[in-house]
């Protein structure tokens, strides 16, 4: 074992303070021995205990955070060098070859990636120009497995539908037509539902293409992509998203009676799958190794912007927090396992493959957090777990109240870590002040200059915090 | 003279009140038959004596402004029917004559059509792609006056300046490559200078092409175009506006030493002049017809968005004064003429052509305004003439007190009556909370959903009334 600094090693200096928990330790050591995966019987470590042992630790690892730029310059140059960084892509390949060589030379244990076949769905070329009732060119994005239109395109006439409900109504208006979903963003569970299912409703009742209204609050004529699905057993039709703004307008023009023609060009493809990778780095734990925790988030990004918020940023924090333990010299009891999982936007594989590859060890993933939900001023956390545990993390989050990230809520989790989640691993999200995220997610204005790197020291340090005292404890976060 | 509603006819009103005014009134009038465009020696009406004469009439406008959304609805239907209406567009000789038609059917008097020969520009197909360090297809707007690359476009080194003083620092790395502004947004006037005068600065020491930060305060990856200039004695070479976040990544490139290579594609071209028009309609004077208050915006705009903001808004603001006069039975002692002028955008032919068509009665000219800062709540007017002027458009805009606009800023006018400004013409522009309006300005975000009707019905009540009451008061305007 190492040489640690002193406010590392905090089982000692809590001994003195709480003998009684240490005898109870010694039990529960004695017991766990043995009974890997069973409920955990001896008492949990206090709130108090808690604070009083890792506040030191908590203090260094956040002034360690805001030290410097060096996490922003890190997000910086993976997004500017790499740019958008979708499953398949030449640029994600680049990203995650630098990715692992930087790892390595920031000293973490066991870099390695792990092998995922990923989607490759290419957009192509695409244009969509309005012909009446005036010309003009529009933005759009084809959502993401989208089909091509013919070469020759698809001019056709636009019906626009507020829902699914009024797209029943008005079936026998649909044949032939683009249908376009205006639905006004309310909130992200309830618009997306067109942009997932939107093209088979449509093309349910003989629609040609779909649209929907881009999946925003706020647009200043951006379009937004996503994943979108297909029904085998219905016609595959072209989906793409419009503006805000243009879905407004087309909206009013039907509104007043105007015929509303577009001329709608797509040539995407989907390509064989491609061999891709998670990408992990690690604190090797110094007592309990094959105890883990897992902090992550995804290295894919849709093919425009830099991805910077979703989820470059969600990387860089995952890492970093890992990055920051190894910088402050802190090894704590567990390992801690910074993980990049592949192609959270568009098909899964990269959680999918992290559970396979793990699956036996899953009852020693103590805790899993993923971070996909842009980088703003952290707040605190979403825990999905058993009551004990959360009395324990909503502890450790009290550490992180000098900045303003001490709320504890219930629910956390992420689409990667999803997988080991069902298989009974304790999940976490960090949650922060991200009003704006839904401005910026999936179009081409998530771009680095989006993030404050205030923010994202603070949302590191949070990590590593949380990271750092789930992995010391003197147990497991009971199930 | 028609029956008029009882508060359209101040001077009876006021008469009773103010015997004293009216017999210096008289001695007024028959001054000033004889000494037109001298200076007025009259005493001029008082502010107390404006507001309780004109108080009922700019309520009875204030209510019937904001009775219905009509104003928007001839907004959304122009914007939406014609859509973007760059000088020479098809799109834009077709929204004019659709204006003369309705102003007809509005009932305005001397509807008609003043020809002015408008620069036809045209953007063409244009695409920009980043070659390195990354590859991705970024946003750009050809800047209107551009001349096109190549037709096997420009592949060429970015090298980033943030002002005219970096790149003369820099001159010895200019050669060859393309010259991007950086320059960032701090208020119009500064950042406008990069879109006009950057081709030729760049130009200056062998760039072969040159980008803009698009002039912006905010960017959802929103690129802003806007007119260029060209000097003859310096190559020209095409210009473009990028956004502000793919500016802000060039910089960090080359803040890292990364190399930013760029191919850039344009087929801009600037065809033969194009006859166009200014569309007039007025509500004629019923004592001093020849006396003119005109109130105007420009009918063209740039070729992406809806020109909504600019200036489809001021139009229908300025239109629908006039027209909200017509409709209460308005009629002033002096002809109030709403003026579309064309071609504000790239090369104020329109205001040219109006100075040309009625330099003989600007003498007669009482006042001119033009709303072109786009539709916001308003809060008064910018006033650029004499002190005794102001003195009385100040008491006039005190009636717009309940609705919040009552203020008189020094300086007004627009791009469109400068010529006639110049000729000593008093100006006016109305002043709003614009806070927003270089958000949409010039870009394919100023569409109408950035418009609130409420907006939009203050504004149209706040030219109504002033332009009534400067008409109708017993004296012109001082100048």
């Amino acid at each position: 074992m190492p040489q640690l600094p002193r406010s590392s090693t905090p089982a000692l200096v809590g001994r003195k303070r709480c003998l009684p928990f240490v005898v109870a330790l010694m039990t529960f050591l004695l017991l766990s021995g043995s009974a890997g995966g069973q409920e955990v019987r001896a008492p949990l470590p206090d709130s108090a205990w808690i604070v009083s042992t890792y506040r030191d630790g908590a203090d260094r690892i956040t002034a360690e955070a805001q030290k410097d730029s060096s996490a922003y310059d890190r997000l910086a140059y993976l997004c500017d060098t790499f740019g958008p960084r979708l499953s398949g892509s030449e640029n994600l390949a680049k990203a995650l070859q630098w990715v692992l060589k930087e790892m390595k030379s920031d000293g973490l244990d066991n870099v390695h990636g792990e092998e995922a076949m990923v989607p490759h769905w290419v957009r192509g070329h695409e244009s969509l120009e309005l012909l009446e009732p005036h010309h003009s060119h529009l933005a759009m994005l084809g959502l993401g497995g989208s089909v091509a239109t013919p070469p020759d395109a698809i001019t056709a006439e636009v019906i626009v539908v507020k829902d699914f409900d009024e797209l029943k109504r008005r079936t026998a208006d649909v044949r032939g037509k683009i249908v376009l979903f205006d639905e006004v963003f309310k909130n992200y569970g309830q618009a997306v539902r067109y942009r997932s299912r939107g093209a088979v409703e449509a093309a349910r009742y003989g629609a040609v293409a779909s649209f929907i209204r881009s999946v925003t609050p706020m647009s200043l004529y951006t379009p937004h992509t996503g994943v979108m699905y297909y029904n085998d057993s219905i016609p595959k039709v072209p989906h793409a998203a419009i503006t805000a703004e243009d879905a407004a307008m087309m909206a009013r023009m039907q509104a007043r009676g105007q015929k509303i023609v577009v001329r709608l060009k797509m040539e995407a493809q989907t390509l064989p799958d491609v061999p891709s990778l998670n990408v992990m780095g690690e604190v090797i734990g110094r007592e309990n190794p094959d105890e883990v925790i897992i902090v992550g988030g995804h290295s894919d990004s849709w093919d425009v912007g830099e991805g910077a918020h979703d989820d470059g940023g969600g990387c860089v924090e995952a890492w970093e927090a890992v990055h920051l333990l190894k910088k402050l010299g802190l090894k704590p009891r567990r390992t801690v396992r910074a993980v990049l999982f592949v192609n959270e936007e568009n098909g899964t594989r990269g959680g999918l493959a992290y559970l396979k590859a793990h699956e036996s060890e899953l009852g020693k993933h103590v805790l899993a957090i993923e971070s996909d939900a842009g980088v703003y001023r952290p707040t605190g956390f979403g825990f999905s777990g058993s009551d004990s545990a959360r009395k324990i993390v909503s502890a450790i989050a009290s550490l992180l109240e000098p900045i303003g990230a001490g709320q504890v809520r219930r629910g956390g989790g992420g689409t990667d870590i999803g997988p080991i989640m069902e298989k009974g691993v304790p999940g976490m999200s960090p949650s922060s002040e991200g009003a704006t995220y839904f401005w910026y997610h999936h179009s081409p204005a998530d771009m680095l200059d989006k993030i404050d790197p205030r923010d994202l020291n603070l949302s590191v340090a949070a990590l590593a915090i949380m990271i750092y005292v789930v992995a010391d404890l003197p147990q497991p976060l009971p199930r």
